[in-house]
């Protein structure tokens, strides 16, 4: 494994860590100022409106995320990568119960910028799976 | 815009016109051999599986497929690019009755390979659309 594929790997982790404990700003470190995800059944969202939503959740006493990433391929092309894994993104209630279990694929583009990886543009295929499931399609 | 990026829209609309008249053998042309397909839900597909699902469609004579695309961002990297579209896909029965609709964006890895543009990894992320719904999210 050389070293970009090394610090894109500790970006995933990082991001992971950051999810699950509601750290926000470390996220919002990780992606470029012109990030772009896309998710199906709605419009693209931007930076600011990623760090509205992921706000607005982690201000919610009412449940935890968690999340499991199986990255699948990363290819890097000079200051340019594209990244394809497979991920499980879970939510438990204050009380203990489990909600709804999302999994899927993820296609991203990262970029070095000043140095270090960022998120560019990120494809979510995530769909809902049965709470007994393998989670990952 | 670019030599590249000319061929890469070609490459688009080149599919397009094929999906709509059930050439798939043009359409496995334009993708690389080592193709991975995503979408949400389902297991990645490789180009047997894309074949094997297109020639069943196309084999049906009960309905006609039409798509548009537009795409929103083109960036080339030397011999890699990666490409971001709206993507609108209808079914017509043979009766003339419209049937699903589904839109939404797709985020795509291309290779040059022998100085030719091809798909070779596919994130789509279209989702159903009411009939008389804008066709784009």
């Amino acid at each position: 494994m050389n070293t970009d594929e090394a610090e894109i790997r500790a970006l995933v982790a990082t991001w992971l860590q950051a999810t699950r404990s509601g750290d926000v700003d470390t996220v919002l470190g990780l992606m470029s100022d012109d990030v772009v995800f896309l998710v199906p059944g709605q419009a693209p969202m931007d930076k600011a409106a990623f760090a509205a939503a992921a706000k607005s959740q982690s201000g919610s006493q009412a449940q935890q995320f968690d999340a499991a990433s199986e990255i699948q391929e990363i290819r890097v092309l000079g200051d340019w990568a594209y990244m394809w894994t497979r991920l499980a993104v879970g939510v438990r209630f204050a009380d203990g119960r489990p909600g709804l279990k999302r999994a899927g694929h993820t296609l991203s583009i990262l970029r070095r910028e000043s140095g270090r990886w960022r998120l560019l543009r990120d494809a979510n295929m995530l769909a809902p799976v049965a709470p007994q499931g393998a989670g990952h399609t």
